[in-house]
C-alpha cells in the first residue's frame, strides 16, 4: 500500500513512534507527514521518525492542500477512522478517490516484530506484577471492602500509584456481579469465601497488557494464582470446566490453525460439559498497541494463526443472579504454539 | 425537531434517564427506541424513560428495519456522531434523507432545566470539596513528591477513593510545566514556593465539575482559594493580571451578551496587560454532561447568553519555559447575571 491517511493515535504511533490525540498522518510512497497543532510540535519534532513534522491550526485544510499538490489519483483510509463531517471535509473538492479499506492498520499490526514482543512481555510482567500487590492488599485489607473502593484500590496497585497507564478501567466484581461479563463496580462488600473476579492490564510503551483471575476470597492465603479451591461446590465445578477449556486451547493451538478452531478448542469443552449457553462471548481478541485488535478469535474468523500474533484466550461460563468465572491469559505464539506472555 | 437518530451516549442519556455504551436511539414523532445488546437490556428496562427498549444483536440492521418500517421520509442526525462505515451501513437502501445537523443535541442542551443546575452544583461541591481534601493532604504530605505521583493522589482525593467517576483525568503541574496547557505528568517533584496549577472535576449523576487553581506551594498553609500569594514576583504579577481578567468576566457577564462579548472581557484585560499573545486558547466552554460543550465562550461565537446556561470562565497566561497561570469557575447565569457554581 503507497498512499494512506490515518487518524487513529495508535495506528500512527506505529508509522512513527510518536503520538497525540489531535494528528493526521498520510503516507506518500516514500514520504510520510505527521500533521499537528501547535501543542504538540516540540515533542513531535524531537521523537517522530521517519516523517516530516507539519504544525498547522487546521489539520484538515493542511492536509487537503498536502494531497492536493501531491498529484496522487487514490489514497486509501480506514471508514472506522473519520467521522462522516471529517471524511466530508477532507474529500470535498479533492480529486482523489479515497479507498475505504477497514482496520487495514490493525491488520498489518497482526504480526509482532521480536521488539513489540518484548515490550508485551515487560507489559505482562507488570501487569502480573500489580495483580500480586493487589492480592496482598486484598488479604490484608480487602475484608468488607466494597467493589467501588476494591476497584479505587486495583487501578492503585495496578498503575503502581500512578506510574503506569492502565489498558483499561479494571473490573473487580463479587459473585453474582461476576456472572455480568461487563459488571459495573457496586457498594456490595467482600465477604470470607466470595468468589471474586478481577480483570486489569498495564501499558508499558503504549503496548497493553491482559489478564482476568477468579478467585476465592480466602483472608489467609489470598492469590491469583490457577489453582483455587471454592468452598462452594458449584463454584469449583464451573472453575474447573473453565479452566479445562482454557488449558485446552493454550496447549492445542498451533500456527496454522484457523482463529475458528481455537474458539472451538475453549467453546467444545463448554458445550460438552453442557454450559455451552452460558459462554456468551468470543475466546480471545489480539492485544498490541489496542487492548482490542486483530487477530479476533471467534467461531466465525477465518484468519490464520501465525509466529509471533499475540492474543488472549478466555473462555467463560455467566449463571445469572449466581456468579461467573472467567479465564483469561495472553500468548504470543512461538514456534508453532501457544506462549503465556 | 420530530425525527432524529443519536449514537453518542450522553445525546442519549438526555433523552431518555439512561445510557451505555453500545445503543443506537431513534426518536419519530411520539415514539422513541432504545435498541442495545443483551447486556444492558435489564438494566435499560428498568431506567429508561419514554423509549421502547429494544434488544439487538446488530443494532445497525435493528434500526434499518424500524426506519423501514415507519414510513418517515427524513431524519436528523449528527454527522460528528456517526463514523464513515456506520453512516454508510446504516442509509444504505433506505429511501429516507438524512440530513446533517452537527451538535444538534448540545445545542438543545445549552440551557439547563433547574433540576439539571441542582445536579451541577452539586457536582461543583462534591469537586471543591476534593480540592480541599487534596490541598489537605498536599500540605502534609506534597513535599518532594512526583507529578505522576500527585497526579495520582489527586485522582484519589477527587473520586473520593474511587466513589465518583472525574469528568476529566486531572492536570497536576509544577512551574514550566504548568506553561503547557496539556501538559502530561512527569518525575520532577514539589518543592517549597513551586507554582502548583491543578485542573480537575468530578461527575455527579453524569454531570460534571471543572475548576482550575493555581497556587505557590505552601506547606505551612496549602489551600486552593482566589488569594494567593507568590514568593516569586513575577509569579505575582501574572497571577494578579489573570485574576482580574477572570472577576472582570464573572461580574461583567450579562444575559444578554454575545459569547465573544465574554471572551472580550477576559482578554482584553489581558492585552491591556502587554500579555494578549500568551493567552492562547479561549475563555470558556460549557459544562453539563460533557465536560466540553456549548455554549463555547471564544472571541467568533455568536451564540447569546441567556440564563441557566453553564459555562466556565478561565483565562490563561503561559510562558513557556517558565510558569503558566489559569484560573477557572464554572458559573450559572441567573438573573442576568453569572454566579460562580
Amino acid at each position: 500500500m503507497n498512499n494512506y491517511i490515518l487518524k487513529n493515535e495508535n495506528a500512527i504511533y506505529y508509522e512513527c513512534g510518536y503520538s497525540c490525540d489531535n494528528v493526521i498522518f498520510i503516507k506518500l510512497f516514500n514520504d510520510a507527514y505527521f500533521i499537528t497543532d501547535a501543542r504538540y510540535t516540540t515533542e513531535a519534532k524531537a521523537q517522530v521518525k521517519g516523517a516530516q513534522v507539519i504544525q498547522a491550526s487546521n489539520l484538515i485544510l493542511e492536509a487537503k492542500s498536502l494531497l492536493q499538490k501531491s498529484k496522487i489519483k487514490k489514497i486509501v483510509f480506514d471508514g472506522n477512522d473519520f467521522n462522516y463531517n471529517t471524511y466530508n471535509n477532507l474529500t470535498s473538492d479533492l480529486k482523489i478517490t479515497f479507498i475505504n479499506k477497514t482496520s487495514f492498520s490493525q491488520r498489518k499490526r497482526m504480526i509482532k516484530s521480536d521488539d513489540e514482543i518484548k515490550i508485551l512481555k515487560k507489559a505482562a510482567k507488570l501487569g502480573r506484577k500489580g495483580l500480586k500487590h493487589f492480592a496482598n492488599y486484598l488479604q490484608n485489607n480487602g475484608l468488607d471492602k466494597s467493589e467501588l473502593y476494591l476497584n479505587f484500590k486495583a487501578v492503585e496497585y495496578m498503575s503502581q500509584q500512578g506510574l503506569l497507564a492502565l489498558s483499561f478501567n479494571p473490573i473487580v466484581a463479587i459473585n453474582d456481579n461476576a456472572a455480568k461479563p461487563h459488571a459495573r463496580p457496586t457498594s456490595k462488600a467482600l465477604s470470607k469465601k466470595d468468589l471474586l473476579l478481577v480483570d486489569a492490564g498495564v501499558k508499558y510503551k503504549r503496548y497493553c497488557s491482559d489478564r482476568t483471575c477468579v478467585t476465592s476470597a480466602d483472608f489467609d492465603d489470598f492469590h491469583f494464582k490457577r489453582e483455587q479451591s471454592f468452598k462452594n461446590k458449584k463454584q469449583q465445578k464451573i472453575y474447573d470446566i473453565v479452566l479445562k477449556a482454557q488449558l485446552n486451547a493454550i496447549n492445542k493451538t498451533r500456527s496454522g490453525m484457523k482463529a475458528s478452531q481455537i474458539d472451538n478448542l475453549t467453546r467444545s469443552i463448554i458445550e460438552k460439559a453442557g454450559y455451552g449457553k452460558y459462554f456468551i462471548h468470543s475466546t480471545g481478541h489480539g492485544v498490541g498497541l489496542d487492548i482490542h485488535e486483530y487477530p479476533f478469535i471467534n467461531a466465525k474468523s477465518d484468519i490464520t494463526i501465525e509466529d509471533n500474533m499475540v492474543f488472549t484466550i478466555e473462555p467463560g461460563i455467566y449463571l445469572e443472579n449466581e456468579f461467573g468465572v472467567r479465564i483469561e491469559d495472553t500468548v504470543v505464539m512461538k514456534n508453532g504454539r501457544a506462549v503465556i506472555l
